[in-house]
């Protein structure tokens, strides 16, 4: 395939727009800031979202009695030592207003095994005077500049049962209307938005479109979240599932457009606020190479169709389902516990170093240019996601690449199942369930992609790249132009002092 | 007072044998851990105890179905993280065994926000496979000569109803044999012990003793806890308390053996594995420049009468009585959240900075020397825990030291009501329940000693140390012989150009 | 004095445009980027200036024969470790282009212990070729939208014989010429200067305008330095000297453009690229109490004459007249080796610490807002420069503040004979040579400000500001508005247990 | 080959006891601290020798006038700075006493760039001074139980007319006389040693120990130097040289004792304070994968000839010849500028991963045991030096491998001519003599050895390990013993959801 020499467009970045994390108390923990701190450093997120903002864990709604009153103190003790770290790596919250404090709450139903309460509160006034205290804290502390950067979603996925008391659309819709009213009236320009729904769920966002406009109700931007798994499969501390095309990630993402056109909502931004294959914190797709080339067309091609995709989540420091028990244990990290890169990582890692100018796409590769000339190629070999063997074994790829200059240094990276791979190495190991210090050494190795360095030369202006890619590789190659430096007197021949030939 | 010039024995360091920490999960927490680095670059302590190492938080028992089967899976996923932290931290554990997990509890009472299970095994087979479990891991993965330095200890205050279910003495005794059992199953070397109670109990100790003779249980030592505080008088977020003399404490730590006299239990290593002024994490006197004087004589003497004496506890962060709402609260941490010293951190500060020698000892000092002829004094104002000002409102103390030089450089370090006291500066800020990063910046800077230099002559080999100590001073004094290195040409007169007067 | 409640101006920061530091090549030492680290962090200067860009130390022109023809090649292997190194720690080269290679040289004399040659190129062809690769290489790796940031100034005190064989001017101003030609040539964007006259010879500028118009030379800045020192007394390993009062160096500044008034240099961009009380690195006067109080008012009203005025150095580590040897021998340092930080360190932080919005200046004080609301008070007690007792030993000052709160919170730190001042310590702990490591611990201790905190009524907007200041002391006061959050239950007087009256 | 159960001896550590390095003032650099830091993490010398510790770039010896007379003051500003930071490092110094400071020398004769004095003292009894002086010092502040464990050695090749004026043995022995006098009058504890001869000249070891034994002189241990290399073949910046086989090293070490039987000293420790293959700084054949290859043997087998021999040396950063021109220079470093690891580097990074339990050695390999029961091997590719390809280009080994378990993990990391081996990459990207920062990341990426993680089947207690190596490799193969901890419900086909077959 011939790259063409001048950009198709710019390279959309919407991929790194925001990331998912366990319960934001999480953000406390050393593992957690090192594994962001890594994160920041080779893929550079702009926004972080996690649930449990205003779970007790965080300890901000604090009834107390006075002179024989009730009254309430919001604390944000927490709240501030989470926020002061994200800000130190680089990263902004995208806050997600809830859950329920089980003091404010109407009921006693929680999810997950740290139990968020998901009913409605006992009084919306009070739920009000939380969401505003904590506004106008945040704009105290951080600034209105910075926090009017924030975007502000109110609850999660309240269209399940699971999340929000009886999935009960209308009392959300009242959640939604004094939530996103409590915080305008802190500062008109903070953003809000939701419904924040999970898939299949989007006849939700027509009728939070009408309602929105019927009641005359702020809203900033439009939430819904996308995954592709199938019923779960039950096994001790694990799940299997099948999983949709990765395709059917973009349709969700496309959807909810389209569920919105003529109404006021249709143009605001779209925020894919979660996304991932599979829904469960469990489930060891999530550790392989497959996962990886998997969700390489989604990264490359999701930009079209939302403002933000956020890959839930990036690291496996995640206590949805309890405390994981093994290192590998499918969790949705792109790191595990201790920073252990998997596949998916890499796919990120990669991406980070393509460069604004677009030259080309496909359904295997993805082709930019940088300011300074380098071109850089993204290719990933197609999967099946029935797991069934799809033809064969490697999948070749031929592009003629442009590029100025006489030689071109090729840096090429991989993840497979081989490279760049962790897992694999575990497995070989005996899959310790809590390695030793030195086997964490070995597992961060293998986690590192595989490297080749290879000068090719480049002919009226193009360098020819014959890629054969391993099954589930991903790869990343670099052409950097080549000025030659080397000096005439140079001579390999003569490294053990045999004489010039003169 | 003429501080003689031979040693009169060595200073014990049990002050610093072990110190207390709020739950273990909690050193997963990066502020937890950047406080414990300060802590050991600054005092050192050479163990650590906290509850809850098998708490549902640290998700170490895991029972599972597995073909129509109930398992159970031991995980130490979390337990291997605080561990290697602590380790990589140059401090120990003092392993605690409990509290009880959820699934294995044969009840539901709680204790603490954190929701602590209390009530003994359901199984007190699957109890033993736990604590054997557990210990061969961690010989596994730390080798048995790093573990058998660890001591064990079998729960928490089992006296008290809130700790252990009905404070069931025999419900104690048997657990405490099922567990002593399994930890010498695993190896016969490794150090067990209780029984832990609070203060108040010590006919515990003889039924105790009476008991593990009888039955032929093994005990390595013998644990007890010391507090000084009254009933509590509740305000909201917080308590006050009568205290009894500091001397209260080295009573309840002389008690033990006392108690035990005659008993095989009587010579074994004792440890008071918790002890302070109020047994209440939100009582301000543990923020005080009072308490640290108040302390001062317990570290002077303690090691008369114990083995250890653990501070409880080393951190604000701490959630027993649920996330605090501001920064000082009345907890017991030597440091505050993001660590802000408090008045008795410098208490322990300075302690550490104690020769090995010990020269004199009093009700208001305690000198020592250094090998290499340092001469330190810490002194304090002793203080009335009655609150009533005790005479006159400066304690004056002069020594005559002895010091082998022709000068001493004298560098003191002090805190009072006034210095290394940011309580004091945080009020005159207005009390900001979470500081901003300014003020943050500010209570550092004023949780610092005042400090002072000076150079003092030596007479006949000694110098008058006359000191004036402020209300709740504490302060250390150290004296170094002084070598003139000046050359003869140095005038501060002609730092301006004047000339030599020639 | 009233403070006024509206600003009267913006405070100036050409103080902290620019530092000096040694010859360039120390910029490879790990004290040196550590102290520049420390600098940056507590004080953030925006260029560095030093010499010895091209001397022999940095191995940039590097001669070779090859089949039989003599070649030069330029070499930036440590050039670019400086820069690097420079950019990483947040400051910018202020090019310096001197001295001249051995090799290229004319001559043989040099200057200083390191040997800098002082010569006119023996080619100025090679010399042009030296530095257009110079400037090519800079921005071929850093950009050229960041080199042409860089100011390019030909050259050091070319009027002094020691700097510039035979103080030749035609000589300058061919080297001038031939320089600025070849650093246009590069890129007509960059800014090149001169000609970087010591004390004394201001009527070089006004030839220097005359030949830049004559021969249409391009000039972007002029430059020139002021020290106020009279002749050196010499002692083994320094000099004392009388100093001109600080008033000179203003003078000094403004000269300049006085000088040049009606040509065409005299809009330009003018910097100070050099400024110190004493010109010798060995003068003690350096680490004094004094020297803060002295310079105070040319930080203070310097911006009213220059562009930029760059204190000469910011570290110690220094070897023009040789290695140091002692920890305080005079150097020009704010640092000592090993980052002991003297009084005008003081001054400079204290200095950074002032908000944008002037709102009065006087002889002894400074007073500035922040958009926060925070005002800060830099005072000073004036000196006498001959070193006779001048008046009082305590300077009294009174301000009335405008501050909008309740109450504020006054953060008071200060540098003067006894406090923040490490020389005075290291004097009395006997002037050791090269101090232990704990001697440096305590003299980093000794070199912190003096702190004191407290709280201040407003009454009617003011704060009343009585400030003492003692012998040469540099005092800083920054208050900040206080916004009440003690709870209506906070007691101080049952912190140990005393009923409530109530 | 059959490697026996049990071992046959310990491996020595002689290859680490000692590593060479520039002269100890660039000890004061950052990316030599770096760089030492990162040696220390990945091999850990235990001592490391360089010139010119007493040169005056170091500023020791510092004459002035005093009323009239002349004085000496020795100061040790650099030596401290150089000292802290190596034991802060973990290592200590192998002192060597040179070169003359030039106002103590009685010639003017230099050598290297960077100007060293090879003259002997104008005064024996003020060297003497500046010895006792020095090593006194030394004690004061770093503990005579430290120092004591310094080996001192008196200068550098005395042999060599380049390092001692004339190459005088007569004034060598008086010099020596005259050092190690002045030593043992500090405290005749210390260590002294000679004569630090180049290779070529053994026969003044005969007569140093004539010498010694006929004037009564102290002599604590021998050193001797050793390299392998052939006349100079210049180019610019640079040389090629012929190399004798690496087991002309060996001979060398052994000729020592050999040279010395009989004498007092044969039985005394003998150190090879310096070896190498090339001699020169600017040899390119010490950046190679051959280099690895061809010193692998003289790591194995050193040890068996001498009680250390030190790798001249750690670092490219390094001046003897003028500061290096381009990233790849020939240096003698195991570590580049900016710490890009040459294959050298990881054939002692990976002798230090070899167990204490010696199992097997020969000609292509070295196997060891780790008390935990890992097995690991080291092997190379023997080369031949005439660069003459010998023979297959790759080597085939094989090895029953003694392990305990069902089945082993082998984790193997390898250095050749493609993989590890910055050098390569470098000139694929054109030779760039100051590699920009991107670049500098692909080769401290490319600079990492190859790794591949396999599991093999344990038959009857044994591996059969089959390593072909290519050209030039050194490879080690870690074998660890597997403790399969996967569950049984582990199934890799259900990844994708594919029902288990029931």
């Amino acid at each position: 395939m011939r790259v063409p020499d001048a950009p198709t467009g710019r390279l959309s970045d919407a991929w790194r727009a925001c990331v998912g994390t366990g319960r934001v108390e999480l953000a406390l923990r050393r593992d957690y800031q090192d594994s962001l701190a890594l994160l920041q450093r080779e893929i550079g997120f702009r926004y972080i979202r996690g649930h449990g903002l205003l779970s007790d864990g965080m300890g901000v709604y604090r009834p107390y009695d006075w002179q024989g009153e009730r009254r309430v103190q919001h604390s944000f003790t927490y709240v501030d030592q989470v926020v002061d770290a994200y800000l130190a790596l680089g990263i902004r919250p995208f806050l997600e207003l809830g859950f329920m404090p089980t003091e404010l709450a109407s009921g006693e139903r929680t999810v997950f095994w740290w139990r968020g309460n998901v009913t409605p509160p006992r009084s919306h006034q009070e739920w009000a005077d939380l969401v505003r205290s904590t506004m106008a804290h945040l704009i105290d502390r951080y600034g209105l500049d910075e926090v009017r950067t924030w975007p502000v979603e109110v609850w999660n996925e309240p269209n399940l049962a699971d999340f929000w008391e009886g999935a009960d659309e209308a009392a959300y819709h009242r959640l939604y209307e004094v939530t996103a009213g409590a915080v305008k009236e802190v500062d008109a320009s903070l953003q809000v938005g939701g419904p924040a729904i999970s898939p299949g769920a989007d006849e939700w966002l027509e009728r939070f479109a009408e309602f929105a406009e019927r009641r005359g109700v702020p809203v900033d931007f439009v939430s819904k979240h996308a995954y592709t798994s199938g019923p779960a499969q039950h096994v001790p501390f694990g799940v299997h599932q099948t999983l949709a095309p990765a395709s059917a990630l973009l349709d969700q993402f496309a959807a909810a457009r389209a569920r919105l056109k003529g109404s006021k909502l249709a143009e605001l931004p779209l925020h894919i606020t979660e996304f991932n294959s599979s829904y469960r914190p469990d489930n060891p797709v999530h550790d392989t190479a497959f996962h990886a080339a998997y969700l390489a067309p989604v990264l490359a091609y999701g930009g079209d169709h939302a403002d933000s995709f956020s890959y839930w989540t990036f690291s496996d420091m995640f206590e949805e389902a309890g405390v994981p028990t093994a290192l590998f244990h499918g969790g949705f990290g792109l790191l595990t516990h201790r920073q252990v890169k998997k596949p998916t990582y890499h796919l990120y890692a990669f991406m980070a170093r393509m460069g604004p100018d677009l030259l080309s796409r496909a359904d295997d590769h993805l082709v930019t240019r940088h300011p300074d000339g380098r071109v850089t190629v993204l290719a990933w070999a197609p999967v099946d996601p029935t797991g069934e063997p799809s033809g064969p074994e490697r999948h070749r790829l031929r592009l003629s690449v442009p590029i100025a200059s006489g030689a071109a240094f090729v840096r090429r990276s991989s993840a497979d199942e081989e490279h760049g791979n962790a897992r694999t190495a575990w497995q070989r190991m005996g899959s310790p369930r809590s390695p030793r210090p030195h086997q964490l050494d070995v597992l961060h190795e293998a986690a590192e992609p595989a490297r080749h360095h290879l000068r090719l030369p480049v002919e009226e202006g193009r360098v020819d790249l014959d890629l054969t890619l391993a099954r589930h590789e991903v790869t990343l190659v670099e052409l950097s132009p080549v000025e030659e430096e080397a000096p005439p007197w140079a001579d390999e021949g003569r490294l053990l002092g045999r004489e010039a030939p003169g």
